[in-house]
């Protein structure tokens, strides 16, 4: 029996194990951006460190940073063989909004095909696919083979508060991450019966806008239409940011865009997905976006400007006249090549300054930055990837943009010099950083088999 | 020694136990809003059952709603005398923000010359000062002297959430409420060296305007750019609702507005408030407001839309990148007459029916309502009125209309057939239903003899 059939046979012998531990790591509740589950993500960590122990790296550290740890695991036995740099993250979104969800975000539950709990799919699903994966090639490597490449693991508890301590790691351990090429497990696949590669993430800009009025909460009967109410100036300032064709307003936004060519329009125009199955995803009534450009190329390749988030004044039940002292949004740009995070700060700045009137105050805070990036589609571990998915799914993965930042692929090309090989197994409508996230079980047990293939093909 | 300086005598004696009962009250958290304060607001209601006895009334009935209880006292022993109808409110706003106060809002505390507590101006001041006032009449009319005047007192819990029940109750309980004259001791003056009777009060229409996009929160960077984002619509559709001259846009908002002729115009604009002390007051950078109009006449003449408050999306720390599935504004409108609350419903369907895009759903909710009111400024009552204030504060006392909202008052307009006069003693900067209310004390003092001079002269 070849290597890999021996491998996939160990993958199928202990699913049991598998998932047991899946639902374990399900269970702890890593919520990187609150202070109360701190410890928590410190658990993961370690927890983490035992599974790369599990499958034989000889050497595990948990690395402290002034946020949450990092979590590094070699296992260099391969001599001439490549190596492997894998990249995951351990850390997941708030759950809220707790009442939207059917069952206990932290409590994984099986309903039909699906596993739903937070993190499920962004990210646990995948990673811990990887890890078993890994195991199955290692297990069956111990009975006489060498292993098929060698495994460096960079796994962070930040990710979701936008990798805070990662970059600096990276720029100041460039010997010790040294690799081949880089396996990112933090993906998404088109379909469960349609696998693809990601080639091209968007790259984050997400920022604070505070407006303030009076010094504090007043009376709208006494002082209502005599003074600015910062709901409205702020609303004014969000409504300003798009005009009336979709397109974000603030200056210079658009001036390092690259344009889509030809080819690439063409590229995404062959994709399955149509506009009736998106609106039947999201629920929205009805499509909108940038003028001159269809559903795929607005969330893939061309940037964008959201609202996050919102809140002033009285939001609680009933009727509290007040005429707020201040209001905030939570406003976030998604950018392409050749954008730069760091110009949007400054955008976002001369925007406000020159729309803000002088009845109020007001501050930009930004809170997370990372570049985009476009991977070669031709390298060897790419390749690799491609005839991966290929033999577990039955048919050549297609080839996409996504819409996401994964801000430590920009890191890597720039620090490390490495592409990334975005090969992850969550579905487009897994509610990932909504209520009732979800994981498909059928596709992250295909998972677990392309990861193996993926290994051996890269060791081959 | 006249009637009226034995009763002041009276007052300046009791002082202390006046001062005690005043911060036993203002302990009480009676949040009419809030459904963990609902034993609060009834033990609120018995408290003050108890203070009327205390004054003598022969009546006290503590009457249950389906919200809050009324309290309604009489003391009917001044036979020959007018009848007096003293309407009152023993409910509060909520006290959040919590951490904007510098002392626990419902332990009283005072500092300087005023006590800071939720309630302390609005109104349960005024509330205690006329129930003093009344039981020094009272009980100087024991030694001897009959009642100046017949009371019936009615006091609701339910005056911050809109008066759900009272107007109902005054509709069937005309009879039982026939008076020659009513104060309403939900008032404040100009300064603590300027009384002022307010003469004129906006009604008050208020909404929640809720827009609904996908089914839930998404991925902003997966869909953000392909769908309408619900804060993003919302804040388009605040924006909109007001023009470049600070005019409400609103489709016939201003039909019915009766236009403010030059003789009010003047009296305004002898009232002694400077732009400069409003600025000073609010702690706004800078004034604004309709086009064309004072800031006096901006928030007591004129009608006006504001934000209450507003939320969507994720508002906690941090960056999570989330798509809202819904928006929420609190939205109300300050009329003046003659508009009518019922109409504006309509107009704010009509404007969101129009301006909403087709990729979004959306809802108004309406959650109060109340009509204007102009009393005159001849009758016997207020000409009482006016000549407590003058000999009380040594200066006549100047007319003014309100930006506040009295929906009672436009009831018993219609109702009862009853102009109020609104007689408090609260002062523009208390920070009512805002972080730190207060009650300044000398002004409260003299509320108190002011209002024993009002029932003296009502009864001579």
């Amino acid at each position: 029996m070849p290597q890999v059939q021996k491998a996939l046979e160990y993958v199928r012998a202990n699913r049991d194990s598998f998932m047991n531990r899946y639902l374990d790591l399900l269970s702890i509740p890593s919520v990187s951006t609150l202070p109360e589950n701190r410890q928590d993500v410190q658990k993961n960590a370690l927890w983490l460190a035992g599974q790369l122990r599990g499958i034989g790296a000889t050497r595990v550290d948990v690395i402290e940073t002034p946020g949450h740890p990092i979590v590094y695991g070699e296992r260099l036995d391969a001599p001439g063989k490549p190596t492997l740099l894998v990249y995951g993250h351990y850390d997941v979104q708030p759950a809220d909004p707790l009442d939207e969800w059917q069952s206990d975000p932290f409590k994984p539950e099986i309903r039909g095909q699906n596993v739903y709990a937070r993190g499920a799919s962004d990210m646990k699903g995948s990673l811990m696919a990887f890890i078993m994966a890994a195991e199955a090639v290692a297990r069956q490597g111990r009975a006489g083979a060498p292993m098929p490449v060698n495994l460096k693991f960079l796994l962070e508890g930040e990710e979701e508060i936008g990798s805070t301590h990662l970059p600096e790691f990276i720029s100041s351990h460039r010997d010790l991450l040294k690799a081949d090429a880089v396996v990112n497990c933090d993906g998404t696949i088109s379909g469960p019966d349609l696998p693809s590669i990601t080639y091209a993430l968007r790259g984050l800009a997400y920022f604070e806008l505070e407006v303030r009025g009076p010094r504090q909460d007043l009376h709208s009967g006494i002082f209502g239409g005599s003074i600015a109410n910062p709901a409205q100036v702020l609303s004014e300032l969000i409504a300003g940011m798009h005009d009336a064709d979709g397109r974000v307003t603030l200056p210079g936004f658009y001036d390092k865009v690259r344009p889509l060519d030809e080819a690439e329009r063409a590229a995404l125009a062959r994709l399955p997905t149509t506009d009736g199955q998106w609106i039947a995803m999201t629920g929205s009534p009805a499509l909108c976006g940038e003028k001159g450009y269809t559903t795929l190329e607005r969330v893939g390749a061309r940037p964008t400007l959201e609202v996050n988030g919102i809140v002033s004044g009285f939001t609680g039940e009933g009727a509290k006249t007040v005429l707020p002292a201040k209001a905030m949004a939570k406003i976030s740009m998604r950018l392409v090549a050749d954008q730069d995070p760091a110009d949007v700060y400054g955008q976002l700045q001369a925007y406000v300054e020159s729309h803000a009137p002088d009845t109020v105050t007001w501050e930009v805070r930004e809170l997370s930055r990372g570049p985009g990036a476009i991977m070669s589609r031709d390298s060897v571990a790419m390749k690799a990837a491609v005839a991966a998915l290929a033999e577990t799914f039955g048919v050549e993965p297609v080839f996409r943009r996504e819409g996401g930042s994964v801000p430590v692929v920009g890191h890597m090309q720039q620090e490390l010099g490495l592409d990334s090989i975005m090969l992850g197994f969550g579905l487009p409508d897994d509610n990932i950083h909504g209520p009732n996230e979800k994981q498909h079980l059928p596709t992250l047990l295909k998972g677990i088999e392309a990861y193996v293939r993926f290994l051996e093909r890269l060791g081959a």
